[in-house]
């Protein structure tokens, strides 16, 4: 599954002629505004209305079908009836148009399926690239080109910025972005994708990225119907050193539900999304605000170096929040030493404090160059990789004057500077609008702000593990029989390098006997029958056999059980199979995501997955940093590396074993899925070895 | 420990006459804000500026001292330095003023508690309750007086509602104040209490809730002196039906040691807040937003009756993400019946979808009266106990008449209505304000509205436990040793009702062997010594001792390490016990809070505890419903009540054993700390036992 290239868009995002299909003469309607929007932007292209109905529209030649225009349009928007939609695209490919941007409603999303298929059909017989149907357009910022029908750019105000936005909701694309702008968000392209029946949020992902002033792309995702074009997006972002954020929705049923029938994709698994956004360095959204949150951040501040942040406030409460929210959000608010307070004291009043929080009190309205000094000491300082500088109700002259301070400041700071400033509009909407104009990032709630900063440092941090390579044998799997017993399963494994029980397959007591000597008691026995893939149910396990006569008597009992079990089953022989002594139990297993391909699971044995559902999972094949990091994300961790004084156990055998199945899980196509459990992990050096092996064809 | 009774504080928030004292011309410093203020607010009673440098201030005669005033003023409000406040005080006794409100900064928080204490001693002496020092006053909306320098009340808004708030912090509460009233919230009562040298939060928290207007109660915590009466506070409100939601700062180490500065309190530990709040059915707040969302909400609609909430939205996207978070606050959004569907179907377009989030998509602009009937169908339909509207880039007309629509539809409601209005400030500010002038929560973000929907279902459904007496048996502890050993330990919770091991004490091998046979092998024994509390350590244990044999060599070889360990210890004898053959491992533990009194906590033993910190508290006593509670949050709990397949374990039992332990801790001041692990809990019906106790005094 190799991902398709994706197309040049630029003339689809820089046309330079646009025809409007279905355009109309009410400027406030959804076939309206597109024109409207057009020419209030000052589109400098041609512009072609098309309707039968008019002769001019605005002032423009109005024409009777695409087909009479003067030249190919790089761009067509299409506003008709959703059964009039077929006949324009025809008409695209006739003349050569380069894109058509459908917003009409009613495909796929309406139920009617078909309908998009035939549109889908369409775009690529004549070669014209659609965005939609269903979307509510883009829009070019930096170019001021709408390509939209949305009230959100019915506007004097232009928002340009850093920030790359694609959202599958057209309704919510827009609305977040227009109340992002208000907060201060500056945006270079938004584009809304709908149903996606042809160009979707990938193909727009690379295109974004290929422009490198965008410098944060944030995704609203309600599914994919391809997983592996998505993860290349985001590693062609992550080579570019641009953060991702997604807000990725349906995570609950109802909204999963919701969402499929809202854009008819396949919305995916919760945790096996939260799983990729951790393999891949992905920031999660959950809201508009995140949208509002991080956008403000990551265009304008450079990346943190660490997490050690230092506070400077007006308020010593909201100092405290905001300390709260840091060590919330995984960031450190150090102490500062002595030789840094020796440099903020003089600047605070007897009453404030240096530690950090640092106070200044109200009284540095009182004090013009308390603040400057304050904000100096902290960006000089090699002591904190980031400032926040927190203002109450500061008001008048005072207020100003800090803006101008915290504008200035920003403007020369080497390190991430945010600003939270907590006050009503009426008393601070000026300064807050004016740091906003030089780019600060300027919160009104403290735990936001911590929270973006720190999902900015986690993504600075986060180093996601080069591609490995899978496994060199490949296919192995075909040479095994359709049904596979644990036995077969562990000879398969075996052969990929799996760590696995000693074990012999025998058809006789006597060779039972014998194998279990020369194993060593105590020994298992297990009826192999791939008509019983659980054994125990069956009665076909006998375990801890401790020499030839208890042996001997099990033989018999458990070849009865399985038997009577499955009455018509294939019996391939008896397992004899050595008693792993001391181990701590794990299991690792193999899933197939439909959209994401093979999955890889661990989590310590018995109770932890079962009611703690303690599990860590990952997207195969990846290597030793991976597998680590799974590992590490175990809330029971500790018991691996010795909680409660016992010894550690064989961290690096489990690592090495849990990423060999990755690579396993990669170099087997027709694998579908795996399960080792119990895998026992020995002492550090003692190694770690599958003493069950399920193995599940596709 | 029975709370000091709550002031009344009329006087303070009714006055019917200010002095200000240290009153500045310059009207825009803390001195001279306090009078502009009250003249702005057309404050009705007598104002006193006092200070000797002026004649007159802003035409009002201005006196040198309190002493030359006509009459005893109701409340003085203090702006001076620190080192002045003791004169004024004593100035305050000896008019009869009936308050102080301590503006001045420089007591404990700025490092001299001594001076601190001086206040709190002349405010004794005097019968003139202060509020502060180093706080921002009060205001009392309601009726239009402001007794505070905050520049947030420099407004002709008087966001007036039914929200009373308390904050510590002075600068951090009138700033969230002021954002909160920006964003729709109707205040009653701000007040501010700084460091608290002698009214503090609790006693204005009665004053505000002995108003039957006020309908949710706000604080801002750093920290306590007296728990109980805080504790108190929390069940007259409940008492009243006024939701609390509390902002407890100091939560990471470095906010809680700014805090303890800061306002010089108690700031508790993390986990017992958090436990406090659940038994106390009290709403955590972590941010000035959560002020916001509360407020807009509790003090408007009327308390859910369930957690069933019908979302109603423009955008499909929006509603989705609005679902994914009411899944995660808590809510439900369920699927709708054909019926419901049916009344919903013709108000909305083919591709709309009357399923739960019920998307009318844009066209609703076309649609005059689609709003309204889908309004009108959830609010008539029992199928949801609360309604959320989204709206996304609605404007122009279709913006006005939806407005309006939600206004009236609101108005009629008798169940929880809000609005998510995605919409920027240009296109849709004046919707926003139009609905929050009419009082429907109007939320910019899904996620807050979700959770704050979230918070207030919780509050109306938590109904915490009445409170429970303590043991009838008291002080049994006195009967005992200074230093008690594991069986002192037992016998004294075998007093109580406490279910323990069958045990003997002995003193030769003799008898040792004799309580064997009596008690019945496999036995343990363990050397009882005050001097090692840790027997496992000393060697003074040997566990399962099978028979006579294995007995008298273990007895000779526990006593002689236990002298090994504790050469000077005193023996008290060996402790023959029966060894609890099956039992789930739990522990229950009794700790001393320095501001709460006893607390309970309860986990299960081992690797859950001490690994995955599964613990949960309360604070004593308490009965069975809240033991039940204490369970039920244990992330193991299923492994009590059957996960894998086990059979269930005696819950009922182990339930009975901690409210008991609960309300021993209650009966016994002298006990300062017990622990019972662990407490083996059988199959159900067969009881739960402490195999192991220690009993620590004060």
């Amino acid at each position: 599954m190799e991902p398709s290239p994706s197309p040049s868009l630029d003339r689809l995002f820089r046309p330079r002629s646009v025809a409007v299909v279905g355009a109309s003469a009410q400027e406030e309607s959804i076939s309206g505004r597109p024109l409207k929007l057009l020419r209030r932007y000052g589109f400098s292209g041609a512009l072609y209305p098309v309707n039968p109905r008019h002769q001019t529209l605005g002032g423009l030649p109005c024409y009777p079908d695409l087909l009479s225009l003067p030249e190919a349009p790089d761009v067509v928007l299409v506003g008709v009836r959703a059964d009039l939609v077929p006949g324009v695209m025809e008409q695209c490919g006739q003349v050569g148009a380069g894109h058509a941007v459908v917003f009409s409603s009613g495909f796929a999303e309406g139920g009617d399926p078909e309908a998009q298929r035939r549109l889908a059909d369409l775009a690529r017989a004549s070669g014209v690239r659609v965005l939609g149907p269903n979307c509510q357009g883009l829009v070019n910022l930096a170019e001021g080109i709408p390509l939209s029908f949305s009230a959100s750019l019915d506007t004097d105000r232009r928002p340009v910025g850093s920030v790359g936005y694609i959202s599958q909701s057209g309704a919510f694309g827009f609305a977040s972005f227009a109340m992002a702008a208000d907060q201060g968000v500056g945006f270079r392209y938004v584009a809304t994708t709908g149903n996606q029946a042809d160009l979707d949020v990938v193909d727009l992902g690379h295109y974004m990225l290929s422009d490198p002033e965008v410098r944060l792309l944030l995704l609203y995702l309600e599914g994919l119907s391809e997983g592996e074009r998505f993860l290349h997006l985001l590693e062609a972002a992550r080579a570019k050193g641009v953060p991702v954020g997604v807000l990725k929705v349906g995570r609950s049923a109802v909204a999963a539900a919701a969402a499929a029938s809202h854009t008819a994709a396949l919305t995916g698994d919760d945790a096996v999304w939260r799983a990729l956004f951790r393999q891949y360095g992905v920031i999660p959204l959950e809201d508009g605000d995140d949208i509002q949150d991080l956008g403000r951040l990551a265009g304008s501040v450079p990346p943190p170096k660490g997490n050690r942040v230092g506070i400077l406030t007006t308020s010593g409460g909201a100092g405290i929040i905001l300390a709260d929210a840091c060590a919330d959000a995984g960031l450190e608010v150090p102490s500062l030493s002595p030789d840094l307070r020796g440099r903020l004291d003089p600047y605070l009043p007897s009453f404030g404090s240096s530690a950090n929080p640092v106070d200044m009190t109200a009284q540095v309205i009182n004090d013009p160059l308390g603040f400057r000094g304050c904000l100096r000491a902290l960006e000089e300082s090699p002591e904190v990789d980031q400032s926040v500088a927190v203002l109450s109700m500061i008001t008048g002259e005072s207020g100003e004057r800090m803006a101008e301070d915290l504008s200035s400041a920003f403007g020369e700071a080497k390190k991430p500077l945010a600003c939270c400033w907590l006050i009503d509009r009426e008393h601070g909407g000026r300064f807050v609008d004016r740091l906003r104009a030089d780019g600060v990032p300027v919160y009104s709630s403290l735990g936001r702000c911590a929270r973006a900063l720190g999902a900015l440092w986690r993504w600075s941090r986060s180093t996601p593990e080069p591609p490995v390579d899978a496994e060199v044998s490949r296919n192995l799997l075909d040479a095994f029989p359709t049904s596979l017993t644990e036995h077969d399963a562990k000879r398969f494994l075996a052969r990929h390098g799996i760590p696995v029980t000693r074990e012999r397959l025998v058809t006789s007591r006597e060779e039972a006997l014998e194998a279990a000597r020369q194993i060593g008691y105590p020994v298992a026995l297990k009826v192999m029958s791939p008509q019983i893939p659980h054994k125990t149910e069956a009665g076909a396990v006998a375990l801890g056999l401790g020499g030839d006569e208890a042996l001997t008597n099990a033989y018999g009992r458990i070849l009865e059980s399985a038997l009577r079990f499955a009455p018509e089953g294939v019996i391939q022989g008896v397992l004899v199979q050595e008693m792993v002594r001391e181990g701590f139990e794990c299991l690792v297993g193999v899933k197939r995501d439909p959209l994401f391909g093979p999955l890889v699971a661990v989590g310590l044995g018995g109770i932890y997955v079962e009611v703690l559902r303690d599990v860590s999972l990952r997207r195969a094949p990846f290597g030793l940093q991976t597998a680590r990091e799974m590992l590490r994300e175990l809330k029971g961790y500790p018991l691996l590396t010795g909680a409660r004084g016992q010894k550690p156990r064989d961290v690096d055998a489990l690592a090495e074993l849990v990423s060999r199945v990755s690579r396993i899980a990669a170099a087997e196509p027709c694998l579908g899925e795996l399960d080792l459990n119990p895998v026992f992990v020995g002492f550090q050096g003692g190694g770690a070895v599958a003493a069950d092996a399920l193995v599940l064809r596709r």
